[in-house]
């Protein structure tokens, strides 16, 4: 590695750099990495299943998975090693998600302290293999309004879990179709005949010898597009009974107001809905964790192409019989270099959201807004990373041709495995409105809840004047735009501050216009409220686009913030190169907004275009430097597709 | 189906419709589709060799595998019969390629009658597994450079084939991992010291007990992203021994000029390129097959995509319980209905391509620059329905959410399959670029040539004035454009010649600008030609934007003829809807291109993106009759992801 790429390693790697560097120590041989032939579903599932239990032995792997219920653990080295292992294989990734992040996840978030004493410790150890039972068969994305019951029954003080119907069938739950023991199902409680909305139960699903417990339906996904370590199955229950204690109650409990009186339903928490929200705003890592997978998935596969791209020639130069390398083609260079420079915006802005994360659950209980903007933060960045591997990762693979389609050189593995990112753990599109519901109402309303009616009107009613809010880069940022020529000035563009501005003007025009819209369509007929689906089919496309313009901006104050404060002058010259093709391709990918809105004019949309050219031609020479900084794995090193270039 | 979707069926089935419906016939069940479960890779194998057998075996369809040497036999119901394959299974669909599109193309294309008798008939009958063996380790795309040699040797009266490198080491190549026993094998021609360029040679390569033949050497690629059923392999000669007779010898012979003499190269075409490029022009019918057998996958994925989201419902209507169908909502219209609109026209275009080769064919000897044209249109819609496949199926998977990613609904595998077909039979970067030089020199260049020097100076020499060519749908288009209001006319995309007007002018003004900057690089500095790399990378964007420009002017003309020609009144309407979203989505899509050439103002291209939306709206009712109008197979249809929904 060169001097600029470890100079640039340590700026990607951030604050918890040495979680990187045990896992590239002790998880960067082959027998980790995914490997380079496909191996039968069942053989898969057991080394899947192998590589968790050998993890959670090591004692370093417990830097953040705490199992001890009075600390949080080191929230940012958890995140941390979960985006690490992305880098690894993304089956044992999601494994992993799976039984700590979600299953464990759901304990220590909506459990109190008798289950964490009692489950916390054996969830840790792998002793105890759970499920996260949410999604259900007709459900999909609408989880508030899930079909799965628990009943109360005073008599036995039990809780009676039952599956209504088939389409409330538990559906593609990880640990479901081999491992699980045990799952956290969210059913609806019904207590003395009234619904309490959402809550979680513990229920025994296997016996200890594998088979599914009394009253208990367990089927087997079988084969998906990719993931194949990951034992998805669908659980479905017939009245199946356990104790009253096995209701996670943190957020909602059956007790009794004084001894030898019936137990009623009791909550810190009056309104049903802003509860479940708020259960699901303890699972809000789950989200920061697809999204840093995704992005390490990217990065393998970039680092691949890249490397591939600047060694590979293809025809030759004019007379001679000296080859062109990939990389010295234009079009070969938009491919890659682009989504290279957005991979280094996305894995930025990252690591500033798990810093933010890391600091809110250290400064104690936070309060309420602020948990909401993280939320959105989370559901910004799993948006843009996800969306970013799907897209980055076929290039990649078509910008190595017939090579890249051989399964042994893992971008098969890595496009399949990544595909569901953009569906799991909120669905992409779901949570662009909602990310855009966030911005309209400033943060005022429970982040994940998506009623129709409930969101146009709330929408309409609290629209607020759009005010930006700061979410990375604090005052470096607020100090280059300050510093920076007016947003009409011609050199805007070429001035951070001016950017910075630039972007943040398309977000707020976008997000006070979208307020004006649903305003103006919500109250359309005499007075009478107009359809709320007609109304949010007529301003969707509006939404999502609000929604990316918040993106964007996020990720450039990320990257503003840590390029201009990088120490090295060579590297921070490097490094403001890469972030001006981010800023450029992403005008250039939205030209037809800026100069819809007047904001650039046709010969500055021409200009603009011809600046990337320019920019990825300067960046083409230290190519293989910007991906070396990523830090790939041996075991993904050690590639045909190089040896063969 | 309703009245509407068998009407538009009969529209889209087009000339061949009997070779259609024998397929749906024949091949529509659940052991000729794709299998729901993922088979073990040497099983697909086995299945898909048996299903070539079998369908060998089958008098229909050898409509126009034709082994009777003295017919080209039915090349459109040949074409249209491959396509049809792609909507059974793709391996299937590539496995018959192989032996019947290319190795048996290439004897019939490259051979002379004493091949055609030796070989054609066991070709077809399947006695004869043979592999097309042109792609190389090393050249990739770079087929004219490829490094393999057959040297003549005068004393054995032989031809000795030998791999000189390791790089020179025959990839990828079909039916060579385990079924071939012969390959065609591209290799310089060396006939008394002198090269001749790359000729075609038949080489035995497995014994009757599948034994590598002495000097050969087999290696299996093993595992691929896709096309499991499709034995990719490996091959390297050591001075290989072959008769003289083994050389197709229709382009190039080596003969003894008069009894007793010597043996010496001839041929018709005196430039080694030009014969070279003669020879790959034989091979065009591959790229009509590849572009049909995307489409038929991409139709497969949207028929289930919009299934889907016509039934399946997401969220409630406001107070009531009741559902809200997917494709209510805007967003998810537009995910689908844009690409459903251009898989009209890419199916419309790819028909009209075929009858232009069936007429073609049955004209006689065709005329050179004709010949040229086709091959670019061949090129251009390999192009366009490949890119649209990899697209749309991605987005198809995307919008059926988690059960999308359960690989019983069979997106995984048309994924998966289809992802190489970007890939093999021309790279599309590649093809996009010999798409633009054919509209810059006016196919006054053989079409596949690319050699960075020659395009740079031939193109900057020969670049005539555009003038664009009327490919498809003649004398309707010429009615449409003559009637229609003037380009700059505030209605012009309301109108179908407004629409042609404006899809042929921004080819127009592509194609010529881009030809002044070729010519303003060519000659820079003082008189020296200027790096052809230089060059060509200045100009590389602008390259492939022009063929894109071409691409869609093809498309909509086709599409324009189709829908304003379509008698019934109902039907006529219905298919001009879609035809709209075509256009309006695709002025979209270059909104920023139309507005910095000021083609249309901002106000106009909000506009635009709101028509976009009105004709989704439009369209969503009728969705499920212009996707049941593809006619899928019965095996298809069934499918847990519907019944499910």
């Amino acid at each position: 590695m060169t001097n600029a790429s470890t100079d640039l390693q340590r700026v990607l790697d951030g604050r918890w750099v040495e979680v990187r560097d045990t896992v590239r120590e002790h998880l960067g041989s082959a027998d980790w990495a995914t490997p380079t032939t496909r191996l039968p579903i069942a053989e898969y599932r057991e080394r899947t299943t192998g590589q968790l239990l050998r993890l959670l032995a090591e004692p370093w792997a417990h830097v953040g998975f705490s199992a001890d219920p009075d600390s949080e653990g080191d929230i940012g080295g958890a995140l941390t090693l979960f985006e690490c292992l992305g880098h690894v294989d993304l089956s044992l990734f999601v494994k992993v998600g799976v039984q700590v992040g979600l299953f464990g996840g759901a304990i220590a978030g909506l459990g109190t302290q008798r289950h964490h004493d009692e489950y916390l410790e054996r969830v840790a150890r792998g002793e105890l293999f759970g499920c996260f039972a949410m999604t259900e068969v007709g459900g999909g994305s609408d989880v508030a309004r899930l079909a799965t019951t628990a009943t109360y029954d005073e008599d036995t003080d039990e809780l009676v879990v039952h599956t209504p119907s088939p389409s409330a069938t538990k559906d593609y739950i990880g640990n479901a179709a081999k491992d699980g023991t045990m799952a956290a199902v969210f059913a609806q409680l019904v207590v003395r005949g009234r619904s309490h909305g959402v809550h979680c139960v513990l229920v025994p699903i296997r016996d200890e010898h594998g088979a599914p417990m009394p009253g208990v339906t367990l089927a087997d996904c079988g084969e998906k597009i990719g993931l194949p370590g990951v034992d998805n199955g669908e659980i479905s229950f017939d009245q199946v009974r356990v104790p009253r204690a096995n209701l996670l109650n943190r957020f909602g409990s059956i007790e009794s107001p004084a001894p030898g009186e019936p137990a009623v339903y009791t909550s810190p928490i009056e309104s049903d809905n802003r509860r479940f929200f708020s259960m699901l705003g303890t699972l809000v890592r789950g989200r920061v964790t697809v999204g840093g997978g995704a992005g390490a998935a990217t990065r393998n596969a970039l680092t691949l192409a890249v490397r591939y791209g600047a060694r590979r020639t293809q025809f030759t130069r004019g007379d001679s019989d000296e080859g062109v390398r990939l990389l010295e083609y234009a079009t070969h260079r938009r491919r890659l270099l682009i989504p290279l420079a957005r991979t280094y915006a996305l894995a930025l802005a990252t690591n500033e959201l798990v810093e933010d994360l890391h600091e809110l659950r250290a400064d104690g209980e936070p309060e309420e807004m602020k948990v909401r903007r993280l939320e959105e933060q989370a559901a910004s960045l799993k948006i843009a990373n996800t969306a970013h591997a799907t897209a980055t990762i076929q290039a990649c693979r078509e910008a190595c041709g017939g090579a890249g389609y051989m399964w042994e050189n893992r971008f098969g593995a890595l496009k399949a495995d990544t595909d569901v990112f953009t569906t799991f753990e909120g669905d992409n599109t779901v949570l662009l409105q909602l990310v855009a519901k966030g911005l309209l109402t400033q943060y005022k309303d429970s982040f994940d809840s998506f009623d129709t009616r409930e969101m146009v009107l709330f929408a309409a009613r609290h629209a607020a004047e759009s005010v930006v809010e700061r979410a990375f880069g604090g005052s470096i940022v607020q100090r280059l735009i300050a510093g920076a020529p007016g947003r009409d000035a011609d050199n805007a563009l070429e001035d951070r501050g001016g950017q910075l501005a630039i972007f943040q003007d398309r977000e707020e025009h976008l997000v006070s216009t979208l307020a004006d819209r649903m305003r103006g369509r919500a109250k359309e007929k005499d007075g009478e409220d107009a359809d709320p689906i007609e109304v949010l089919s007529a301003v969707q496309p509006h939404m999502v686009a609000a929604a990316w313009a918040h993106i964007d901006r996020l990720l450039l104050e990320a990257f503003a913030a840590a390029a201009e404060g990088c120490e090295s002058e060579e590297t921070r010259s490097l490094l403001c190169t890469v972030c001006d093709l981010f800023v450029f391709s992403t005008v250039e990918a939205n030209a037809a907004w800026f100069m819809e809105h007047g904001r650039i004019s046709a010969a500055q949309s021409k200009a603009i275009s011809r600046r990337v050219d320019e920019l990825c031609a300067a960046l083409a020479p230290h190519a293989e430097t910007l991906v070396d900084a990523f830090g790939l794995l041996d075991a993904w090193l050690d590639c045909r597709l190089l040896d063969r270039a």
